[in-house]
């Protein structure tokens, strides 16, 4: 007997929407489709929103997940300056924060504030240039930036959807998705309702602590059948131009400001070969005497991408939602950005060429 | 006609389940409810959960949330470290993680690979000592560290509520919640199912990116009638001893160590006042330059508890599973800290005198 199409947020070992003991087994407890289950009016066959999210994706040619299971390690920042070298090489792009909770990529592109229109073609995203457009709940609500979206994870997966199957993209060449922390209801729909993705980006930081998240970040992609990209260690040390630092002394309870007496000591006695303009400071900051994400990588077999160092600089391009890539403000870090951006483009072209049929498309 | 309880996790401008529109409302697309409510078959009553939380939360004295809408912000880190303080004063403490996709609890407890045990009585949590107990998704599948939990929001409800039902703290003083980023299905579930929290810290860092989120915890709490005990500003500006920097060159695209001559000059021609050892070296990092959490304070009427530096040695503390009030090692965050957990007990205490009847159990 067939026991219906398991859903895609149901439980492990889910004995089927149609079964007989469905919603009543042992591993129905707290599936959100217990109840419909056990009152046999589970819904049958295939979700009708794939196929409009498959006619919709249609004029997308590459997707990208940015994922890391640890919140606060840069997903987001890379999201935004991975879009702005996209768009900086004149491809066409489609960036949508699946960040229901705490959206920052309206902050991060400079489009705070903005608002979503509807056409007959769809929900437009918001434009940064011409060929960077731009999906958030932020853009949804745009009235409410305060308000915390008190959300349950039916009504974000909607929502998801939504942005799936309604937001008019154009022809665009890639779509980067950029997804909360966690490994719940944003991640099972993305994996589930949008087929074809490229592959993920995992950032991450390098303690163990994030580690952990890491190697679950993996193994969700593995999972789901979604190809890793590789890995990102972000905030790897704190590299900075001397000029950059205070110097204290510690005097009884407080601290004084000694940077001027240190800095003249350094000018006027520093051998001439030092120049105190290029030294740059460096310290470690995050502990990766684990070996942190390049190690991991090995262990798990998945590609390493590079380190980004922590750069304030980097920071407060985001802060102020510009690409790094303009005006060489980020000296330190975004050398590291490109180079990384580079292999992401690489390896998902190889994919394409090696895919059937895939390098008569060029 | 009564229109019946409206569900902890229903959409804004719920009809009521009992209500003829229940569940084909315009208010009820996306709600998780939905269908439930449409079939006619929707709970009647209050949540019987409620009935067991509440007795099993009666030998519980306080309850702290800690939250953060926005991730890696340092709230485990946090919590963990409220958490040692607590205990080190002798208190009885529980610490309950709700980061059912993320939790880093056990590892910087010091606890990973444990498991729960269930009695007569509950089930036990994992012990630091004989008086920090804690809970958390990992004691309950330690077999698989490194897997993903790929749960839906009513899955993650379903195991915090067993938390709050099923978990055998004892006596204790002071119940410690952390929570995972955002607003959704953890969130909604410990302020609808957890009575008589004595007040929620909010962890954030100082960029204007995770102002904009703390906006969203302040607003959090003002709607589910949760007070706020204040708002820490953590990472705020990185204070380590000048020996733990390495100085470099850059000398065309490689970065030459001149940490040694840096050093050794400063050494030789410092002013005796400043004995090197002494100076600590201080960098912004995370730009705040809007003010930081102390302004947002101010602006929407809430506590500022004070700031804690970016501390290499805290960050190594929590890798390692240690408190970093034990052995001096954290000499640049733990006085911080220290600080702000006072204020934190303060707060509670003179509510707890306020309170009718509240000043005569002391």
């Amino acid at each position: 007997m067939d026991k219906g199409e398991i859903p895609e947020d149901a439980n492990e070992h889910c004995p089927g929407p149609q079964a007989e003991t469905a919603g009543k087994s042992e591993s129905c407890a707290g599936c959100p489709n217990q109840q419909v289950c056990a009152s046999g009016t589970a819904p049958k066959g295939p979700d009708p929103d794939l196929v409009a999210i498959s006619e919709r994706m249609a004029t997308v040619k590459h997707k990208i997940l940015v994922l890391s299971c640890k919140g606060g390690v840069g997903k987001s920042t890379f999201s935004a300056q991975l879009s702005f070298a996209l768009a900086g090489m004149d491809h066409q792009v489609g960036l949508m924060d699946l960040d229901i909770c705490g959206p920052s990529m309206p902050k991060m592109l400079g489009l705070e504030g903005q608002g979503i229109h509807k056409s007959n073609f769809g929900w437009q995203p918001v434009y940064v240039g011409d060929n960077l457009g731009v999906m958030s709940i932020s853009f949804v609500f745009p009235e409410s930036a305060d308000e915390p979206a008190i959300w349950s994870g039916p009504r974000k997966t909607d929502l998801i959807k939504r942005f799936l199957k309604d937001v008019y993209w154009r022809d665009i060449d890639y779509l980067v998705v950029d997804t909360p922390p966690g490994t719940s209801d944003e991640h099972i729909t993305i994996s589930s309702c949008l087929a074809g993705i490229d592959g993920a980006i995992i950032v991450t930081t390098p303690q163990e602590v994030a580690m952990v998240d890491v190697r679950k970040g993996v193994n969700f992609c593995k999972r789901k059948g979604i190809d890793v990209l590789g890995v990102v260690e972000n905030m790897s040390g704190l590299v900075q131009p001397l000029s950059d630092f205070k110097f204290t002394k510690q005097l009884g309870s407080s601290a004084v400001d000694v940077t001027e007496d240190m800095i003249s000591c350094l000018r006027e006695n520093a051998p001439p070969e030092l120049r105190l303009d290029d030294v740059f400071v460096w310290s470690q900051v995050f502990d990766g005497s684990g070996g942190g994400a390049e190690r991991m990588c090995e262990e798990m077999g998945v590609p390493f991408l590079g380190k980004v160092p922590l750069d304030p600089q980097l920071c407060r391009a985001a802060e102020r939602g510009k690409s790094c890539f303009e005006g060489n403000k980020c000296s330190v870090s975004a050398p590291a950005l490109k180079s990384i951006i580079e292999k992401v483009i690489a390896s998902i072209n190889i994919k394409e060429d090696l895919s059937p049929g895939g390098g008569e498309k060029k």
